[in-house]
Order: C-alpha cells, then sequence, then structure tokens
C-alpha cells in the first residue's frame, strides 16, 4: 500500500496510490478514519482498516489534479543518521563510532512535501546547501527495549528523503544544529510504501539526481548500522511512537563523467570537503530522490521568498 | 505574570499563579482562551487578554492541591545549547567556537514538568546520567532574520530547566542524538514568567541542588553567547514559532566541600570527564534547579518502571 497526503480545499487529506497514475481518496471509502496518517498509525487496527476499506477498488482520482504534502502530520521526533554509508565516510574523512548510529534530530518544518518547493538560502546567509538522498523509515508500532530481531515489527513503511543541509551551519560547532534544520530545507515522499510492498530495504538502491545528473548511487545494503539495529538503539533510551521518522543516511557522491563541467568544478563548491561530483542545490535546480520499488521524490529549488535582503 | 499547566481531570488546564501559594485557574476567568499556552502564544493578543482576565484577582486555588504539568502543549522545536558556559567548557576540556551558539535539539517526550519524576536509565542502560541547570527562554512571536536589536521582543518568559543527559550515550559518536534525550530525563518549570517580571537574564543566577547540596551555582553572564544573540542567529536558518523553546547551556560543577564525601569520590563517576563536586542523578534523589527572581523546579528521580530487565 502507497499512502499520500496531499492538499485538499485548504487542508490535508489522505489517499491510496493504485497504479502509476491514479489514488483513492481516503474520505470516500473510509469517512470514520482519521484525516492524519499519524492519528491512523495509532489505532492498533488503523493501517488494517484502510488496507480493507480501499482493498479490490482501483482509483478514481489523478494524482496530476492535486499536490502531494507531508504524510506525518505533527510527528513526535524525526531521527536522522549521520556518516551511515561507507562511501560518505570516505569523502569526508571523518570517523564515527562503528558500533553505534550517529543521531542527531530534525524539525517537522526543515521538509516539505514531494511537490512542494525546497527553499535555498540566500547567498549572504549560506552557499553549500546539498542534497542527502536517503531512505527514511516511519515507525508504526510503539516500543521500548526492543531486541534487533523484533525491531523490523515496528516499521509502519519506507519513504525517499532528501536530507538538505547547509554545509557552513553545520559546520559551526561539533554539533549540527541548525545546519540540519533550515526551513524547508529537505523533503520526504511521495508516499509511504508498507513493509509488504517494499520487501527488505537492504536490498534496494538510492540515487539522487540533480538536473538529471545522477549524483548519488548506492546499494542500501552499503549501510554501516542497518534498520532494525537503529530501532533497536533508538529504543534503550526512547519509546518509540507511531509517526516518528528515522532518516538513514546518505551516501557518498559518484565520481563524474569526463563531460561534466559542473561536477568537476571544485572550484564552486563552498563546503569543508570539496568531492568530485557534488554540486549544491540553487534556486532553479530540479532535485530527485528515487529508490527502487519505491519511487521518486522531486522538488523543484527556490530562493527564500522571505528573505528581504541584510539589514 | 507567571503562567502553570496542571493535571486537572485527565487533562492538562492553564493558571496565573498570585502570591507564593495560590493561583487563579484560567478557566474560571477567561474561558474563551484556548486550554494550551502554545495557542494563547499563537494569537496576537493572546497573553495580553490572560493579563486582563486575571488582572487585579487574587488566586482561589492551592498550588499545593494539584499537579504542575509541562507548559508547553505539542511545541514546534526545543533547541539546546552546548558548552555555553565559560566554567563548563573549562570542566569538560572541549572546544566550542566562540563565534556562534553551539546547538541540538531536544523531543517534548524527553521533559517533564515540575511536579513529574525524572526517570533514571537502568544501571544496565547507562550509569553517568547528569543534571544541568539552566535558564530556558521561550519564543511567543514569530520571525525570521531577526536582528539581534530585536531579539528580545519575541520571548514570551523564562522558566527554569533540567537537561537531564545521559553521558554514555552521548559519547557514543560526535553528535549527542539519544543521550540528550532519554525519555522523560529532563524537565522544565515550574512556570513561564513573563520578561515584563524576570528583566534581564543576564543579571540572574542559576543553580543546582541535588539533595540539599548546591551542586552548581553560576551568574548567567558567564554566558558565551547570550539570549539575543542565539535567538538572532537561529532566525538566520528557522522561522521562530510560538512556543519554541531554547535551553541556554550549564555551568561547571561546583568544587565540594571538605566534607562532602559523594562529591570528592570520583571513583562512583561514570562520565567521560571526572569533576570533583559532580555526582550522579540516581532513583531517589531530589534535585532542584533554581533561578533567583524566577522560582525552584523540583524533581524526584525514579527508576525506569517500564524495564524487564534485559533478555
Amino acid at each position: 500500500m502507497k499512502i499520500i497526503a496531499y492538499a485538499n480545499a485548504g487542508r490535508t487529506a489522505l489517499g491510496v496510490v493504485t497504479g502509476a497514475t491514479h489514488f483513492i481518496a481516503v474520505h470516500d471509502v473510509a469517512p470514520e478514519l482519521p484525516t492524519g496518517l499519524i492519528d491512523i498509525l495509532e489505532m492498533r487496527d488503523g493501517l488494517a482498516r484502510l488496507r480493507q476499506a480501499v482493498e479490490g477498488k482501483s482509483g478514481d482520482r489523478a494524482l496530476a489534479d492535486v499536490t502531494l504534502k507531508p504524510f506525518l502530520n505533527r510527528p513526535n521526533a524525526m531521527w536522522a543518521l549521520a556518516l551511515n554509508f561507507k562511501s560518505h565516510i570516505a569523502e569526508t574523512g571523518l570517523q564515527t563510532n562503528p558500533d553505534y548510529p550517529h543521531l542527531f534530530m530534525r524539525t517537522a518544518a526543515s521538509f516539505v512535501g514531494a511537490e512542494e518547493p525546497i527553499v535555498a538560502p540566500p547567498d549572504e546567509v549560506a552557499r553549500a546547501f546539498d542534497y542527502e538522498g536517503e531512505l527514511a523509515v516511519v515507525i508504526g508500532k510503539p516500543g521500548r527495549y526492543i531486541p534487533v530481531e523484533r525491531a523490523m515489527e515496528h516499521v509502519a513503511g519506507y519513504t525517499c528523503l532528501n536530507e538538505g543541509s547547509v554545509r557552513e551551519y553545520q559546520m559551526h560547532n561539533r554539533q549540527f544544529g541548525l545546519g540540519k534544520n533550515f526551513e524547508a530545507s529537505g523533503s520526504y515522499g511521495p508516499w509511504l510504501m508498507t513493509p509488504d510492498e517494499f520487501g527488505d530495504p537492504q536490498r534496494h538502491t538510492v540515487l539522487t539526481r540533480v538536473n538529471g545528473v545522477v549524483r548519488q548511487r548506492a546499494p542500501l545494503d552499503d549501510m554501516l548500522i542497518d534498520v532494525a539495529n537503529v530501532i533497536s538503539y533508538l529504543s534503550c533510551g526512547y519509546s518509540l511512537r507511531p509517526g516518528d521518522l528515522i532518516a538513514m543516511g546518505t551516501p557518498g557522491a559518484l565520481k563524474p563523467q569526463p563531460d561534466d563541467v559542473e561536477g568537476l568544478d571544485l572550484s564552486r563548491q563552498y563546503g569543508p570537503f570539496p568531492t568530485p561530483g557534488l554540486v549544491h542545490m540553487r534556486p532553479g535546480d530540479c532535485v530527485e530522490v528515487e529508490i527502487d520499488g519505491l519511487g521518486v521524490l522531486r522538488n523543484r529549488v527556490i530562493a527564500d521568498p522571505s528573505y528581504a535582503g541584510v539589514e
């Protein structure tokens, strides 16, 4: 099952995608269910009731007619992993403890949905604004002190995530802080895919395209710490809640092709770790994160419309 | 004005404290106002209406008869500062960039209210469970790109905060991650005090007592980066929202008195930076964070009731 949230008369409604182009509006087939995905996840049998309501039906609404929004209303926690792909550890030269997930947090305000624009900081504020293509996991079943072998029972589904990062701010201190939390700097979507449809996350591949050029591509089994181990670790201290999100980390940059002028030009990189094949996100860009068998998260990048210049 | 949240028939209600022992229930004098403090802060004139509703009245309910709860319903972001007091930087030997606030995030789930127990991790999980007495700032007026000289206009008020930290988990990697986010590991309260009553935060002192012994005491002007500069910095990337909280960092440990057996015993410290005068929080302890002219935040520490042993 693929669950979307979409803009509907000034509010956000839920849908279930059927096939490549159409979806079923949840309020058409199950008006008794809550309008927020987290509220449905919090019901013991919420996802099962949703599945039953759409079973055997085909979508009568076109995806092309709606705008997809973030599907996690009021998430309690959005965790993210630093340095969880061997290729990214190698390109940064940074160290991480291989025995424990390297975790930090993001606010819901730092993410937009699949068809909303990502906002680049003004040049005067920062220039090293980077994509990070990732798999994200959404928790369905609450839990604490979860053993690794039962961790996957707590997963409600998966989505693509662009963990947009402002490197200058990230490097102000050891804690990433604001650098990972610029307003509307990242995105997730296009939908939540349930585990029965996605299968084993380690058997998929994540890739990131900027303006059509593939900039990251890595098998998800290149992760240092896998989904089950991250869930089990978190549950040692934190009670996982339905709707919590975990962004599983990003791989390194692909080596650029010989004719890739932009990817070869290190003089246009503002970050601390110049890397062939890395380009920054700039207003006007189209950035896509694709996970095979899951879908494509595609966002335009725009300049900050709220910025009125330096005082 | 001192605003509390308290447990009332299974829900949380708001009150305004008048004098040392009594308060006015907001629903008694302004039933038209929302029941959540953030909802009131989100109204342009919410605090002014609350002030008007209680003006000249004295409290008819006893603080002793109610349980104080966290007063921030569904905060959007809870920021915290690492290494913002010179005495704490000195005792850890760690480095921080003096030009920028050193920021990380906590979840609402990591905090309890003024009269709820703080939960210590089981010994098998972690032992270096530390208090951090702090001033916390709550945002009232939203804003982005806020100049330093206008930053204090965005403050709704102040409170005491215990930024309880699990050092073993904090040290697993460079990002603090789970170590700063154990469930119910910290607290804030007892109330939100508005700036007209609190005055200039730099002219106050924070202290922490464990079982009656003062373990931290520092003037708030020992901060590396002050409240106005933190607000202005955050607003470069993040749109501040009513109800956002900023914990301003903790000072170093006080040197123990000669007869202070516990404070002198470094062999009972499990953290990475043994420091005379530092003791860990343990079940049974009473921990108090006091800011002069603001109030005392007092919590009991309990063992985790949800822990059933290692499998």
